[in-house]
């Protein structure tokens, strides 16, 4: 993706091996690539979220292996490595996934292989995520070319939280389809939930599409309703964090209303699924823990004064306590399809196994 | 309504004839009352929105057009008074009929008069604003009360945007019924939207139910519907800025959202409606003009430092343009029951027709 005209990943690394992502806590008010030199740098990037998205802590993951092999290539460094990495989001089921499956590859090979073995697996790991979200980005992009071929006129899309090319490696998963449409000439304009409470849509989505070029408008959360109804919402684009085996979607929290709204206004509700999303051990989405947050969130916020000087505030009055769950469940009776790497599918048991049927 | 263990209304008037309001753009910081001592000085608290909710408006005003006559009780004087408090909120109903009211009331009468009459008509106001939340709130305790029977557990009461004593002269419109409710030793717990943009949930009704000392918690809007699908909310109740004779209700914007979660969750969905709310007018909720405001309620937020110092920062990337509808509409298929002076009934034409025939 583009940055002020430039084409970046959102991790990348140096010929002589330094590893360069974006410092996402810097935004939307400063662009700054970041130098990952070791295994504790990548280590704290994720657990500070400093990068954060499920497809982009795995692929710094397994870049913080090859840092660490550098230092270490023998096979007890390999697995303190491994286990220093998981640790930095315990409930991150891609983050263990890759870490994982990286670990045991250089554990395979002989010691002196794992340095270049890393750098390789490390590399594969990133392309393999563009692939996931370009392959995503041409099926959804389907789905948009298809509306945009029977309404015959600019298409609004709404998102909710950032599913972009900051959380994935390039593109996005719920952006890709947006990204390819623009870029193809289709006319396209986006409403971007800001996503309370920790405004994902408005410091990252709005500046990603933003840099990119795509035109967008940031709303409150409450504003996505009304919008349906005045019949200025096209089809609705979000992303998820977990999908059981029902159809049923974990997404940041708020998903779910829009989704009930999307129903009742015949708006098509898609959500970008990458298999890596599809939980195939849990039936119901009601028997997803959701995660809860520091009331915090909730009580302050963080911008730029107008002298360009970062404060936090605090909304409330002191003695107001909040509650901070951070994801909710939207059932798969008010998705529209969910897009995955293999293409659409009804967001119901048999649409998943309809597109992996391996897993029947 | 209580602050910090004394009783108070939102607008009270000295024996001296001096006005005096609650300064609410100070809250949920500093408890600041503010005198009123003429008639520009209602105007300006009126426009400045340091009273804000139409009922408190309307209160306002009235005042303001006694202070008026007190300088100048002469018919010009009066219509010119009438005109500054008409222009201050162009298109709230409430204080246009009340201006209106008042204001002929003090033109048929000699102007000797008119000092002493403008006060009593003021007083009357706010007593008929006070007697009309606290209907509101035995109809609306009623269907709490039933609640708790059937369910014989502590109540989770959703609301959004602030319909209390700070919107009123005393008790509120939605949560009169819930400080009845708590007042008559109802165990109650009511979850409070944080009502993005402006914030009034985080800010004010958090703010007044804590200084009466009702439990409460504060939640992103995004959170409801996962509540709701918990089973953690057993009613909600919000207000409204107009009812359309179908039953379809205008209130902040959001609470379409939660009406159709509610819907969902089957969870009982009360609009608390007094009469004034009601635009006979107007036939279906769609007619209702949307207000639009500026975009920096979207994009700037305020709220205390650490330092207890009063700032104002920017939430997003310099170029982002946000769009901010501040109303929205609730088909009345997805209301329970409008909560009004009368009772109870169907968010429908046939459902007011039954309480208000004399507009059959």
């Amino acid at each position: 993706m583009k940055v002020a005209g430039h084409s970046y990943r959102s991790i990348e690394a140096s010929p002589e091996g330094v590893v360069v992502v974006v410092d996402q806590t810097r935004l939307p008010f400063h662009f700054e690539r970041l130098e990952l030199r070791t295994l504790e740098d990548a280590a704290q990037a994720i657990s500070t979220m400093q990068v954060r998205g499920a497809p982009l802590i795995g692929a710094t993951a397994a870049w913080g292996l090859a840092l660490a092999a550098r230092v270490d290539n023998s096979s007890n460094g390999i697995k303190e490595a491994a286990a220093r990495l998981r640790a930095t989001r315990p409930t991150a089921i891609n983050l263990k996934r890759v870490v994982e499956e990286v670990a045991a590859a250089l554990l395979g090979a002989p010691p002196a292989g794992r340095v270049a073995l890393a750098r390789r697996l490390a590399e594969q790991v990133c392309d393999d995520e563009v692939e996931r979200s370009r392959r995503i980005g041409v099926h959804g992009c389907a789905a948009l070319r298809e509306l945009h071929q029977r309404l015959r006129r600019p298409l609004n899309i709404l998102t909710h939280c950032n599913a972009g090319w900051l959380a994935t490696v390039d593109l996005g998963t719920a952006l890709a389809p947006i990204y390819l449409a623009f870029d193809e000439g289709m006319p396209v304009h986006v409403w971007v939930d800001e996503t309370r409470p920790r405004n994902q849509g408005a410091s990252l989505t709005a500046w990603e599409l933003g840099q990119h070029g795509v035109p967008h408008t940031l709303i409150v959360d409450n504003a996505g309703g009304l919008l349906m109804r005045q019949g200025r919402v096209d089809a609705c684009i979000v992303g998820t964090d977990r999908v059981a085996t029902n159809g049923d979607v974990c997404n940041k929290v708020g998903t779910y209303l829009k989704a009930l709204a999307a129903v009742d206004n015949r708006v098509p509700f898609y959500v970008a699924a990458p298999e890596s999303s599809i939980d195939w051990g849990i039936e119901h989405g009601g028997d997803v823990p959701i995660e809860e947050r520091d009331a915090t969130e909730v009580t302050h916020l963080s911008g730029e004064d107008e002298h360009g000087v970062l404060r936090r505030v605090r909304v409330t009055a002191l003695p107001t306590r909040a509650h901070n769950p951070a994801f909710d469940v939207t059932p798969g009776r008010l998705v529209t399809a969910l897009i995955t790497e293999r293409g659409r599918c009804p967001a119901s048991r048999e649409g998943l196994l309809s597109l992996f049927p391996e897993r029947r």
